[in-house]
């Protein structure tokens, strides 16, 4: 790096994330084989995901995954129902998976602890296996990172995301899968490189307070982490959405004042954004498109490349640049991304 | 009304709600019956909602609804499952429910022909009884009503909201919620004497071109429906969020330069609300809430008054002042609320 790219806890952790995941798919392995015999043997009639922040982003990866390659229905809890109303649904036959870096969240723990009482398969992703979320759950699969310090979540979020990959190919013992995730570290790694690209980038995006963040399918997800950064760390209103939804009454606010973000690695859907970023184009908002596709990123104000991978993975990678943006954004902005006025790290909510 | 309400198709659809829904309460009783009769025949073990813009505004009503009264895991479809990567989940014990004003939507109608093929039950409900959701769905809840024809949907939302809420006082046989719900018509037509003062109130609020819009457990559709609603007839970045949501990162964007609309009837949330109202005015932000409690309505910036109601029914009200706002703030900015740009009634996404 050059001695004009500044050095802040967030952009240490941003770069900790090849080797955290490579540690990861190492030192995690015993406890998502020991998870997915568990689920294959409770055959689990629907899947509630518990989470917040961050994690509730990494939520809704596991929607798609579990949705697409185990034909589970996932629902996102509303832990509202189980602290604020004490009206649990029924859950003797779900899957309850709780997602906390820390571990801490009482809402989560409390979704997971109900989960247990009536006879459900309660398991844990976090970074700390002495946490109350660790201890509630029956089975916990521990990231087993250095500790995050930063406020934004970024190598948990990847770590968390690895680990429900990781979890998706034991469940239903596919090798091929398995092994493609071994390339996930190589390909983050790359992805790092496209830092002074977009601290240079973002400078045309400086004056722009409104932002929107569009993604769809697997990447969904990733629309909303980027657009959690953003908020985080600039203070910029970035809001998400899929392509679909977009249609569906947000595009009325699109102009030259609302810059797009669009996450759009080739897969099911590369069609369906092209269109809409000529779309936004005519309608004169500015555009940053992540992707693994030359033609949208030509067509894009700013094009971040990223490496190719099969789209179930793509999430994985097409974060990266949007934690980069981010931080980029915040420095340039004048804002300390380290401190985010009004956050603590560890955020304990009912 | 005055000389100087302005008469818009909105307007006139917002203050038609009254009709409707006494129309409702009669004429889908029927319909409503039979579904319910159905739903308990069936047993569902987890529910599926699809539904896009309002609609699945109206389907977080649902989470809420048949999770706190009926202990039922509900879930938002993720259509793109069905539609991009054709993978769609195990339907067979799936109670889906479609939801669409115009009953056109082809993702939606996808996700009720999978359930269909599998065996599981499915409903639909909908203004238009000859739609293709309707034709697809085994059961049609149908609204009635006269037809919609502002692209900013008001009528048709409440209307899915009351059809929702009938469905669960009849799904478990209670006649005591369902005499509550005969008092729905006259509490929005309340709530409709609110316009002067929002027409008012928003004058204040007209340099803004970004909003939070915050609400919980029952009401956390409302936040999205409100957020929704100012986006399409305003073009200003409205975002909603839970309150512990909001905890766990947005809240770092709050400032003066952010007003948040506070969407607070008293119930299980209330003193959460009162405490985030005050951090909220610490931090600077001008605050709008909608609630039946005093202290909150006296605390805000504008404060909105509306009829109590037991909570889970309070959903139905709160969103009358939150399209009026909306409303009010697109004259005042000079907007057509009629014809919100880029936008048309029906949109067909996949």
């Amino acid at each position: 790096m050059t001695a004009n790219v500044r050095q802040t806890v967030l952009s240490q952790e941003i770069s900790q994330q090849p080797d955290a995941l490579e540690q990861i798919l190492i030192a995690a392995d015993d406890a998502v084989c020991e998870a997915a015999a568990r689920i294959r043997a409770f055959e689990p009639e629907v899947v509630l995901l518990a989470a917040r922040g961050s994690s509730d982003n990494a939520a809704r990866y596991a929607q798609y995954l579990f949705g697409a390659f185990h034909g589970l229905v996932v629902a996102l809890a509303t832990p509202s129902l189980f602290t604020l109303y004490h009206r649990p649904p029924q859950l003797r036959r779900a899957l309850t998976i709780g997602l906390s870096q820390s571990g801490q969240s009482p809402d989560v723990v409390a979704v997971i602890d109900e989960t247990r009482r009536q006879g459900g398969l309660a398991l844990s992703i976090t970074n700390d296996p002495r946490s109350p979320l660790a201890d509630a759950s029956g089975i916990c699969i521990a990231l087993g990172m250095a500790p995050e310090h930063s406020v934004a979540a970024t190598k948990s979020y990847t770590g968390t995301l690895l680990a429900l990959a990781m979890l998706s190919t034991k469940m239903d013992h596919d090798p091929v899968r398995g092994e493609a995730l071994q390339s996930v570290p190589q390909a983050v790694r790359d992805a790092l490189v496209q830092r002074q690209l977009l601290a240079a980038g973002v400078r045309a995006f400086v004056g722009y307070d409104r932002f929107l963040v569009v993604g769809r399918g697997y990447n969904y997800c990733t629309a909303f982490e980027i657009a959690l950064k953003m908020k985080e760390t600039s203070y910029v209103v970035a809001e998400a959405h899929s392509i679909a939804d977009l249609m569906h009454g947000p595009m009325a606010m699109v102009d030259e004042q609302l810059p797009v973000i669009l996450v759009a690695p080739r897969g099911a859907g590369s069609d369906e954004s092209r269109l809409l970023l000529l779309r936004l184009q005519e309608l004169g908002a500015k555009t940053i498109v992540i992707s693994d596709g030359e033609l949208l990123l030509e067509l894009a104000d700013l094009g971040v490349p990223m490496s190719h991978m099969p789209e179930w993975m793509s999430p994985l990678i097409a974060i990266v640049p949007g934690q980069l943006l981010a931080l980029e954004l915040a420095i340039v902005r004048g804002r300390d991304p380290d401190h985010p006025r009004g956050l603590s790290k560890v955020t304990r909510t009912l």
